[in-house]
């Protein structure tokens, strides 16, 4: 299946706004073994869509569209596309009563202008939203003026905001897909989540002992980011199961221990579930990634059962009134060192009653390294009642990847211990 | 200057990645007075990169590419766009000397595989890459035999990594872009920044006033986000400078009190340059919000210098414990109140002595609501020595946005309160 996706706005070709949409697109469709062959962004202009939508309509089985739908006057997706396949608009009824229910609902006058959203090309299936006012649109293009060989394509509208689009996609659209494009072959794919080793080690270890399962079908991808790496093991036919299991067991096999999850699992919710499995607690002392761990972990639904308080201690005064760290400590040693994380952990965990506690000092950069203690330094402990446990890594890196790195190797020190790894 | 954008990579196709080039290049663009026409993703395939690559130069004076020029087998943009304009490789001596000093530097040995980085389509110019080892490469496409008028285009391939690519775009291309095609008329664009209050609003403020200089040339775009609202005004020409100054003059009479920022600046940003400047310091008690502002500000460089500390009490216990919050209060109250939120801030300035304490107490949801405190009701307080305020606000989203919305509002709250808005 050639599939293709256009996402439209201005905003993204003036660089206002990411385009979020192409990942989380891309990413449903290729865990159900469907690729996007492309994907194009315009601008909100007639000439630029049609052109998009056009091009795309020559080339693929599956044509998917973004934004556009709205009642302002830079949304003409709908318009545009209607005009080129000689599509009337009506308007339709049941989407007239989704838009007014919407306002109704929410004590607001419907402006006059939303009414357009219930305006819909002939021939079109309504998916209808559950979550705004304008309903997406699948027109299946038969015949197909725009293929050189007249394939039919199947052209599918959807609305720009993702708490609309995301539902949409998940309930309606990827639903009809399966049952318009049946995968013939069987596909499965499964992705292992790595952190704290390299990609290059990686592949050394797995590729060579993997080879026979490639030539039986299997594909193998490699997603690193600074900090970790996915591995993607996938294949299709009727042994696709067992070749991505047995392709699974190896990779367990080889680098097992660094692996903390699968699919889209995140380090922060093995850990709440890990905690929560366990019963125990978590307290955090953090200096140089300044909240963004406490931000992780209570972004996981139930965060709230596990994680007892955390400590942003960016000055030595917080460390010695929040955290209990000694003077005497400081002056020694200094805030980054062994000693300073050690107390900031035991601190952490006496000061809340948490199971374990976890601190992070580090010299984040860009200024403030010395000889001795160069801009990435980082010192990490864990408290527990097993005693206090302090890792040293060095991670130079800008100020966003740092505290991203060293939030990944604070939590993949709990996960090992939690595990006893 | 018809400018377009490929972005190749496989991990794009299958969404394992955010594609940040789009945003961030169009972005630098734009406010230079350029814009991206088209941007194009496609996978690391021969096929699909050479295809693009011809449809765009069939249309554009600039045709960009990001990525594949490093070392590993999926790496072939240069080698396939080389091929396309029938430009033999060679290898290019001061590429391969940066190649070999990057990796010594390192104390590194320089695996084989990275010599192919310094291979060079003849006639391209040199990018040197400051910060990895693959050279940019720029070629004048003179005759352009896939323009269906001959016109010629620039192509330009640039490195795959951020921290690679952003220094060599602001430093190598922007400039050589603005050599190449001088904007003959001036542009000039300034970005307002708002928070607080939506976009239609804010049109319907500015709007009907700013008729008169739409009609000299003023271009008004507005991106919104929830929580937040930009406002950009540009235009072209010998009066563009005054034009857009009339109009920041007059939006800023409308709406000024909601203006926090100019161009990319952040709430945060503003509030870590306020306080320095007053020689005035902070500290946070996060409840619902779970360290994500003592993040934000904790990304700034220097806020040392005025971020005492920051509290995550999510737990009764710590707001106890850490902060002083009675437990009557919590009791007579609860958690998520005036009463709670007010203790909080004071709580927070009182252990760590700083001039403002901040708290946010609220209701992220999913779970959690009650008929009186439904899900998305917020507290958010601010103590100072003249005093305590508390705002109510309702934030009904999911989990991430309600704590983007929430910290705006508190890093409001405190950027009016220090400027007496």
């Amino acid at each position: 299946v050639h599939i293709e996706l256009i996402n439209t706005g201005s905003e993204l070709m003036l660089g206002r706004v990411v385009n979020s949409h192409q990942q989380w697109i891309c990413r449903q469709l290729a865990d159900r073994g469907f690729v996007v062959q492309r994907q194009v962004a315009v601008a909100d202009t007639a000439e630029d869509i049609i052109a998009a939508v056009r091009e795309a309509l020559a080339r693929a089985d599956v044509v998917i569209t973004t934004g556009g739908l709205g009642p302002t006057s830079d949304d003409i997706t709908r318009d545009e596309i209607a005009r080129l396949l000689n599509r009337p608009l009506h308007e339709h009824a049941p989407s007239l009563a989704n838009i007014e229910q919407f306002f109704a609902s929410r004590n607001r006058p419907m402006p006059a202008s939303t009414r357009v959203q219930a305006m819909v090309p002939a021939g079109a299936v309504v998916l209808p939203n559950g979550h705004g006012t304008a309903p997406g649109l699948a027109i299946d293009v038969t015949p197909n003026p725009f293929h050189p060989a007249g394939t039919p394509s199947w052209l599918v509208m959807l609305p720009g905001p993702p708490r609309e689009l995301h539902p949409m996609f998940s309930e309606q659209v990827l639903p009809m897909l399966a049952s318009k494009f049946p995968i013939r072959e069987e596909f499965v794919c499964r992705t292992l989540r790595t952190v704290g080793v390299g990609e290059s080690v990686i592949e050394e270890r797995i590729a060579p002992g993997l080879r026979p399962l490639v030539e039986a079908g299997l594909e193998i991808g490699y997603c690193a980011r600074t900090g970790d790496v996915d591995v993607r093991l996938s294949a299709r036919g009727a042994s696709a199961g067992r070749v991505v299991a047995d392709a699974e067991r190896f990779v367990r096999d080889r680098v097992g221990q660094h692996i903390y999850g699968t699919g889209d699992e995140l380090p922060e919710e093995v850990l709440v579930r890990l905690l929560t499995g366990r019963k125990q607690t978590l307290a955090l002392a953090e200096s140089c990634t300044g909240g963004f761990i406490a931000n992780r972990l209570t972004n996981v639904p139930g965060a709230s059962a596990v994680f007892r308080a955390g400590f942003v201690t960016y000055s030595n005064d917080a460390k010695q009134s929040a955290l209990g760290v000694r003077a005497g400590t400081l002056a020694a040693h200094g805030a980054v060192s062994e000693a300073g994380a050690r107390e900031m952990a035991e601190g952490a965990r006496a000061q809340t009653g948490a199971d374990f506690g976890l601190a992070v000092t580090g010299i984040a950069g860009p200024s403030g390294g010395t000889e001795a203690k160069p801009v990435g330094t980082v010192f990490i402990a864990l408290a527990s009642a097993a005693g206090t446990k302090v890792i040293n890594p060095v991670n130079r890196y800008d100020r966003p990847t740092f505290k991203y790195v060293t939030s990944q190797q604070a939590l993949e020190l709990l996960r090992r211990t939690l595990l006893g790894l």
